[in-house]
């Protein structure tokens, strides 16, 4: 019998289940370097162990979508190996900011199922999550895949979909403990802009390009572990193109979106993403984003502010999300709804 | 008198000599952090701090071929810098585990001399040791390269060849003091497959392909501070390709041997190996492994399985290691036999 | 109103401005590994925690330029994101050796300003400076720059030219307090070659040669976070090259002239730099050094030697910088001049 991992088929998956995912990965400050040196970020808490002590945080967390890209990554071989497409993100909070030393170990329960009309394949939604080695949730998110059927004469499991909310309310959003910005340094952020400066509906243009290429996005998504064969395999496809882990995409807006948000610190939570088109080497990707929503946290100092972020094939000044067919524009890569954290 | 290294021609070695290498070279989590990137390794000891532990290791060591490609780059200046091939390995095997903060150091002993017959060149054979700052073995090897001679009259040295072992016996493999597999965890690690699972003959296909880029094998190579021309010098070779270092396609190798060999935990020993045919940007690298022999060890829960790791350039479900000629089929790139400890 | 930054325009600087830079950055043991993929450096110092410990640096220093590009690459947004040449270099001088867990914050004061005669732009001088998270100063230097204007019309400023050392005094560099290389191991570090073995005049040929890719040069250019659009999107320039980043010229020069100065060990000062012709993906960037100048220190063991060191386009074995029209040769890429610290 073959020992390699065939992946889960649609029928492998029942209500209830829950899946506990190798391999525990252990973050240290290689995995801060390498962030840096793949995507154009400068926040400064995970930028520097000085601010980041400066409001409360100590040691300096990294970047909070590492965590997120190794925590997904671990799902991918029990989850998503036989996925026709990933289809949404739901409730995705982040809970103790991840440092190094910290060893997420991952894994996930089925909350719902339901099978294609055409027999073939199916919806699994799970909700997965990441505790530390205290047992601490670093992170938890609900997604859901179509994942091909093993066999299409199988019977249909009864359908069950989930009610998963269309945005954390603020209200749940999960604040560190220590996180204090009454004393935050706005030269040293970059940026004086703050809670008060954003409106909502205002859109920012994120100006900055960046062409990708093969090796980077196959370093990145390694590095999280994440084994799907189409990012690394130009054999895995037709076209001979490596197709782009979604989130090399979402690390590269959220980069960009550096500039004009500098001070939107920690992503809080992530409240639905579509991956609107795939990504390949040579394209030249730009970011913005549109102000969605503003809240008060209990925090000393600190505002959540919802933000929508963009990432295109081009620059767009026009910042268009959809056409009059009500479509996504042409060009477009990535719509992510997240909340970020900001000194008020 | 010019400064640069010319490196060794064969008339400069004589058996006895010892070489000592330059430049010693700390392991760090950053290294951990670059290999994870560039190779899809998901073992769990290295991953995860926590598993590691586990299994009686604490710290956790780095991947073992992080320290074999060090070990081995040092020695290039001094060994191989006018090599024409190299020829084979033997007797490799893994002392204590390497962990960051270690600086290895690294030498080499002569231990055999053979002119060719057409006087324009020679075999050298060496032992090399990397020890640590503790002056603790961490690895040896021998292997044998083929070296120019700087002038075809100088005499021929005395032949000496040594006797090296086919393969290390079992018995001398060198298990880690505190190795403990009692408790090891099945499911975090990633397959169920152990000690018993696995038969003599029994052959593994790794399914999984990665195609090579030139960025990538450079960035390894100048990790182990491995220097030889033609891994970097699009001017060094008429056909303009940058050499893939063998090492590379070792760890390529090794990594997509997870699929299916994900508890052959710790490489041990290398018993032989042979680079079949060089590799270059553009190549897609799958990997298959046969199991040659299994051996029990006084350590507790540790069994240890010797395989064949073969790469190859495309896909052979057929795992057919040599044509009916005795010759290496057609894409094979490495024939490498190596020791591994597996939880029983 | 916008909320990216759009640079500073010649307008907006006054003598004697200071600029403090987003964002603090700290330095890991990941950018040390990071720089020793991406630059074929072996020098051992920074390879190796016991070779520093043993001549008086403990924790062991990064490479020095790890410094200067992070503290350079802060200046970028405030200094020269609207500049159409980076003019010079003078008076750098490397202060407190830089180590894992330093967080370095750079500001700059402008020195002296110079619109040009056609009133469309200007030459900006100003000295950087980055600290430690003790307040020490790390290194400081001057550079010039050529500015947009935003607006032609707008009055020219005052000129003032800063007088700025041709080259630094040999008895203004600043030696490491513990530094002793009275016990320095040669055969550790590679060559034999001391202090005494170089005479002034004397050229060196460092042989080797590396071909560049987009990916290396982005990922080091990103690691510094080093935001100039040309380096990153092939839209930015009309030939669709990305243009790359001046210093990782300088790094890659430095590290290739291991090869015949191993023993050149810290950088203690750039006298002055050119970049003389850009650099783009496939040039095969060789090196070779000529020594200016000797001194000694009043550090024990410790010599300093001023190098020109050179990068080139191809290799030039005849190692000539000028034709007898005094322009620099065809293939020059970059002519420094540095102080670096050798054992006598």
């Amino acid at each position: 019998m073959s020992k390699t991992n065939p992946g889960n088929f649609f029928e492998d998956f029942t209500i209830g289940q829950v899946i506990r995912h190798a391999t525990p990965r252990t973050v240290t400050e290689g995995d801060r370097a390498l962030y840096t040196a793949l995507y154009p970020s400068r926040f400064s808490i995970p930028s520097s162990a000085e601010f980041a002590a400066n409001v409360g945080l100590k040691p300096a967390p990294v970047e909070d979508l590492i965590a997120f890209h190794i925590a997904f990554g671990k799902t991918v071989p029990d989850i998503s190996l036989n996925a026709v497409a990933n289809l949404g993100y739901a409730e995705c909070r982040f809970h103790q900011p991840v440092v190094p030393g910290d060893t997420l170990s991952t894994s996930s329960e089925v909350i719902g199922l339901k099978q294609n009309s055409n027999g073939k394949s199916g919806v699994v939604y799970v909700r997965s999550t990441a505790v530390n080695q205290h047992g601490e949730t670093a992170l938890e998110w609900c997604r859901w895949v179509m994942v091909h059927k093993r066999d299409a004469g199988s019977p249909a499991p009864t359908e069950v979909i989930p009610e998963l909310a269309k945005t954390v309310a603020a209200g749940d959003l999960i604040i560190p403990d220590t996180l204090n910005f009454t004393g935050y340094d706005f030269t040293a952020a970059g940026e004086p802009h703050r809670f008060g400066d954003y409106e909502i509906g205002e859109k920012i243009d994120h100006v900055d390009g960046v062409t990708l290429t093969d090796p980077e996005h196959m370093l990145a998504t390694r590095l999280w572990q994440n084994t799907a064969k189409v990012h690394f395999n130009t054999e895995a496809r037709p076209d001979g193109n490596r197709l782009i882990y979604g989130g090399h995409i979402i690390s590269m807006a959220r980069a960009l979106s550096f500039n004009g948000l500098a001070n939107a610190q920690l992503i809080s939570a992530i409240n639905a993403g579509a991956h609107v088109a795939p990504a390949f080497a040579g394209d030249t990707v730009y970011a913005w984003s549109e102000v969605l929503d503003k809240a008060e946290t209990s925090a000393p100092g600190v505002g959540a502010i919802r933000l929508r972020l963009v990432a295109r094939k081009g620059r767009d000044e026009s910042m268009t999300l959809r056409g009059e067919d009500g479509k996504y524009a042409d060009g477009i890569l990535l719509d992510l709804d997240v909340w970020a954290l900001i000194p008020v």
